[in-house]
């Protein structure tokens, strides 16, 4: 992208009766200066929550047939760009209403088309409520799912991102080569083939979207010990010890498995790019320690980079007004996908 | 104990061919004016090791009998106590035998009776090599079981402690409600009686032996996000919300189920003694994060006192000679020992 322009981020602001319009708005608010935010919702009810926070902002509304025409305008540093999705129910806070379901989903494909047609850089999602989709009559198991049906992508890898603070010398990035499943149909989930398009996906996207050069990836055993050499499970010895190997066949720089509770103490970190945990408790509870809550989550894998944050819609902080949330994890969100946008488009 | 007292630990120096002399010798000669150790092992090699260590290093030894005959007696501050108990074969750096199986578990032995007849006030061991206690023809499934089996317990429970430090405001406690299973088993592990006799157990630890008079305890869930109310594996459901609120009604401050992966979060632990993780890996990750591997192993539910290094024998690096190894976990396990024998003194 040119020196003069700023990365564009199409910005879904998730489930209306949540936090996620509220924090959507201050977080690109307070980015301005760095990051185009394309805020994707529905404009009245941006406007008041907007004006509930800060006065200040303004809008330049903009409609998708525009988009389509002549691509994404220019716009003032001192107002953030609106998409018009409107909803079809008023909407009352906490109480998220199955009628705005399938508007809420539209905010996707949106933003989708906005990335894929080069008008934002990348997207960056705020919280919905899956539920709701569910009740609207649309099958819908998350935003991760979604993105790669709507992407035709095959598989996709969650990962975990923080950046390093007081606590963290170095930023900390923990992939799960599983998701959210029972943890007693984790060990069979474990599968070879899946297992080294993971480990693909997370180095190819490491040195796309995170501009590494060359990445090193660590990768946890399934079992305590790593399974101590078939004492504590075979799985390290069956799976993950030959895949390894093939993946290194490839050129890739991927070591392990090591004992996950040994793994994460700074001394194998700072030697890391990233984690790969077989779970995810076993790789988010220390990033979620580390990280303060702060992780962000980045779906690798995907055609188009697309982070949100690392939290739910919080309907109990909404029904008490705006003001409340924390902005952070957002801030962090957008931010990540600004840079993972600026590593692509020097590529 | 008496305030001109120093607390009084029975120490096993471990395998003799890993780091454990060198470590027990070193920790206890640091600490020796806030803790007397009496240190149990084969003394001409230990005064071979020390040495090497440090020629200012003087012992008082003293023999079981006399022990048996007139109890522990004083000792100068600037000598260790030393209990011998022989090898049977030459010590060779970084190659167990398997001869010395049998009398390195005889110290520990001598350990427990020390603290069971009241002339320590309680033990703490040095690393052993497993495989060479079961190859001299003893089956040995580690420290834990063993002093289980010699204290007629029937069930212990393994907590990890790290102290304070600059990354971690508080003291951090995790016990595990399974430990050293294959993934796969664990589910399965997770039964009513055994995790209400474990909270049970942790809480009156907390209780006695940490000086805690009200300890509260957080509780991970089994699965991801703690189940999600069953839609990510029921055994929160079935199993573990029925036990808290067992253990409620016994009058323990018990909470959870909680996700683990954000129960670690510092504002989370702020408001707990103690974390009760379901599985090895869920617990010790973040732990041994924090404390930089300096976390303490103890035996919670043995009628006495044991603490241990979190490390193994460091075959490799005794090869190497004296000097090397790191004996910071030692010392914190010795620390730990004594500062616990002083709550259980006072109450």
């Amino acid at each position: 992208m040119p020196e003069s322009r700023l990365p564009v981020i199409a910005l879904t602001v998730g489930e209306p009766a949540g936090v996620g319009p509220e924090i959507s708005l201050r977080a690109a608010w307070e980015l301005r200066h760095e990051v185009r935010s394309v805020l994707i919702g529905d404009a009245a009810y941006l406007a008041m929550i907007a004006n509930e926070i800060n006065p200040d902002i303004r809008f330049m509304g903009i409609s998708l047939e525009a988009l389509r025409y002549a691509g994404m305008p220019g716009c003032p540093p001192d107002r953030l760009t609106l998409i018009d999705c409107p909803l079809n129910a008023h909407v009352k806070a906490g109480q998220p209403d199955p009628r705005n379901g399938r508007p809420v989903l539209h905010t996707l494909d949106v933003a989708i088309e906005c990335v894929q047609q080069g008008w934002a850089d990348a997207m960056t999602t705020a919280p919905l409520q899956k539920s709701i989709i569910n009740d609207a009559g649309v099958a819908f198991s998350g935003h991760t799912e979604y993105l790669a049906e709507k992407t035709g992508t095959a598989q996709v890898v969650m990962m975990l991102a923080a950046d390093a603070n007081a606590h963290l010398p170095q930023p900390l990035r923990v992939a799960l080569a599983t998701t959210h499943l029972p943890l007693r149909q984790v060990p069979d989930a474990i599968q070879a083939g899946e297992l080294l398009r993971t480990i693909q996906i997370v180095d190819a996207d490491l040195k796309q979207k995170f501009g590494i050069a060359s990445p090193r990836i660590l990768v946890a055993g399934l079992n305590p010990h790593a399974g101590e050499n078939g004492y504590l499970g075979r799985e390290e010895i069956d799976v993950i010890i030959p895949v390894l190997q093939q993946a290194r066949a490839l050129g890739i720089q991927v070591e392990g498995p090591y004992p996950a509770d040994t793994l994460f103490q700074q001394k194998y970190l700072a030697q890391a790019d990233c984690v790969l945990a077989m779970y995810h408790d076993q790789g988010l509870a220390v990033l979620k320690h580390a990280s303060f809550g702060l992780g962000v989550n980045i779906t690798l894998g995907l055609p188009l980079i697309r982070t949100s944050v690392d939290h739910g819609t919080a309907l109990d902080l909404a029904i008490q007004g705006t003001g409340l949330a924390d902005i952070r994890s957002m801030v962090v969100a957008i931010r990540s996908a600004a840079t993972m946008a600026t590593h692509i488009l020097k590529s």
